[in-house]
């Protein structure tokens, strides 16, 4: 994919997520990589939803981490970005502040696999990360809130491409899929489940989990080898 | 009705059904009988409902459940819609992942007849299913799906045409009618429903119900030969 | 005014009343009086929103309660208005089903004066009816609807003129104001309180009320001899 | 800037007020101040916002309270704003009566700082006032209300600057920030955050509070002389 159509489509899935609802104001960002190019493109820092344009996308080096063509700086959450493109197998990460997945993570509640929606799209709960420690914070803050979504997964022993979403413990939700436009879809989709367990936990916060072979049965019929949903 | 005439019926149904909010992404779907062609036509499998065409909707015998016309394969909901075609005497089916009424179903949470908008449209709460077993998930579960709905109302003494919804464990709402547009219609009655019951779980969860008499009123009123609502 | 202005204006505040998002469906109706003419304008029963025209509005006597001018079957809920118009000083009356004051209603919950948002609009609570009893449901159920409603305030000794809405139990909100706009104007506000009651019974249950003062100060700064809000 | 020029800004403010769903009917009301002119523009009294031009904005001293320009009366909660711009260092007011924010205030219940998009606008919960007294309601209520903010701040050692947003006891929310622009704005952030602190109070009202060094990241990423957010 040349620069200019990594730029494009990029841009194009950061005014999905400034269509969906997701986002206030000028927070959030979506990025796309081109993993043979060596690079992705990443949403400007703090420039409002309304006047981007795809020439606005800076690209960044996959192996250095700094700009490679642009004249915006990015998005603050750059080195998270990179940090994810580096350990998960993705062509596209999403980070939202969206109302419900935020106050779930604000408060560290994961949002649990509690039916067949939640399944069609994330193979078990999506974890909420540990907070990190004062100088986590204070040094390379962005960085090493990538590293702790990488934790978490690897500590957990969860898989990135059946759960490809996560909650920063006080901060919010990121997600993650083949390109920048699933990325996004699976932010509005975690938005969903997250306002869902917000119900269930209300009213009934001891309900019976579904068991794992529906979770399974729901996952792999969209997903995977014998996958029979849609028309591919 | 020709097939063209139902295939038209059921694509405005479908796009009904996504203009309304109840479904997000793919995920739904709307059907509609011709009992006497002996057959219903409905939703392809995972296409956008911004491309649906009328042509796009898949004929399905009604006696042997396979493809009678149509080049893309059919929902893969497809076999519970057959079931309950079977089962109930009704001419339309509509499947969604609705907030509120999957958020119930995925706690297991019946939608409680409470007042007398519920009693507008539905006479009786709206039941739950039992969660299915691991071999009904593993082997057809699709028709399985269908049948437990069945179950549930032959179990519960429940008529289908008073009480024309259900929430499946651990899934989501089913509805039906008398066409696509009155399942679609009563899907969108059941999605306000469950909201209200969600508020009056979290407020007053004792909070006693309303007396039989004034539900058969008010069902009485729109639905049957003494109806006295509307202009008939 | 001459019946056509009502019909128009009528017809246009039930217009109002759709776009508001107060309805679901056909539910709902909204009506207003000319006392000086002896009757009142009415939605007919049952046709939907986005049909209605002036000519559909109804004429119905205020003396004997019957159709003065009009095609169409009034709205099954005009005995509810008629015995409103009989015992309140008012010219405009508004039925919804909207969500929130609904599950209230449904709830028996009233709505609690728990701040200025409210005292501006209603000095009080407003109250919810008992439940009918099985007799006044099966016979002249619409009217003893009303009955109900008066009594409430009778027995409540409540001014109609300051509580200008009640929860009739297990069924819906009424409002009413000085004509058909009024009416729908206080349904919208009658909605966003039973809304923020959901939330503050659902945060802070035991929440000090405002005191009487505060109250007083909103209501008469807007309403009545002393009034200051606004040009007038 | 001439007095036209502020109209106009403050004009454009209140329609932002208005088209952001923070208001019902004619709640809520917008100022902004030119300090070297010695005045600050408002919203009239009770005009809906349809109707508003930038003529229709009142010019009121900074030094005397009184109208400079204008032939409208002022927002009856003129008082409030000129209290607030006396004490505060800003340039804008505004006022709503938006649903979470005035639920929490009704409830006296503060928007504790609960994670990074709270900490993005405003360092540390933003507080409650006390109810006032019998005789500041019945004398000077709405400059009594500017006062109980000021008090406030004061006595809970708050700067307005880190925290630019309170709720009055029994009443609703007031932010400010540099302009007209900026105090709309942080009104509909604090409402994203009361209803965040809604859902978090719901499900886990004992869940962990960020620490201060991340409520200090976030909150410095984008103030002060350190801010390295966007492209200033």
């Amino acid at each position: 994919m040349s620069p200019v159509d990594l730029q494009e489509s990029v841009c194009a899935a950061n005014l999905e997520l400034a269509s969906s609802g997701l986002v206030t104001g000028t927070f959030g960002n979506v990025s796309g990589a081109d993993r043979d190019a060596g690079h992705f493109a990443i949403k400007p820092s703090g420039v409002p939803y309304a006047e981007l344009t795809p020439d606005h996308m800076v690209l960044v080096s996959l192996e250095t981490g700094g700009v490679v063509e642009g004249d915006l700086r990015p998005s603050s959450d750059t080195p998270t970005h990179l940090e994810l493109y580096r350990a998960f197998p993705c062509g596209g990460v999403a980070h939202t502040h969206s109302e419900f997945a935020t106050a779930l993570a604000q408060a560290s509640v994961p949002v649990r696999c509690m039916g067949t929606t939640h399944a069609d799209c994330f193979r078990g709960d999506v974890p909420v990360t540990r907070a990190l420690a004062r100088d986590e914070v204070e040094n390379e803050y962005e960085r090493n809130t990538g590293l702790v979504i990488i934790e978490t997964f690897t500590d957990g022993n969860i898989s990135s491409e059946e759960v490809a979403a996560v909650l920063v413990a006080n901060h919010g939700p990121f997600t993650w899929g083949a390109d920048a436009h699933e990325a996004v879809a699976r932010s509005a989709m975690l938005e969903m489940l997250a306002r869902m367990e917000c119900t269930i936990l209300a009213l009934a916060p001891d309900a019976p989990r579904p068991a794992a072979h529906l979770v399974d049965k729901h996952f792999l019929r969209k997903h995977g080898r014998d996958a029979y949903y849609g028309q591919g």
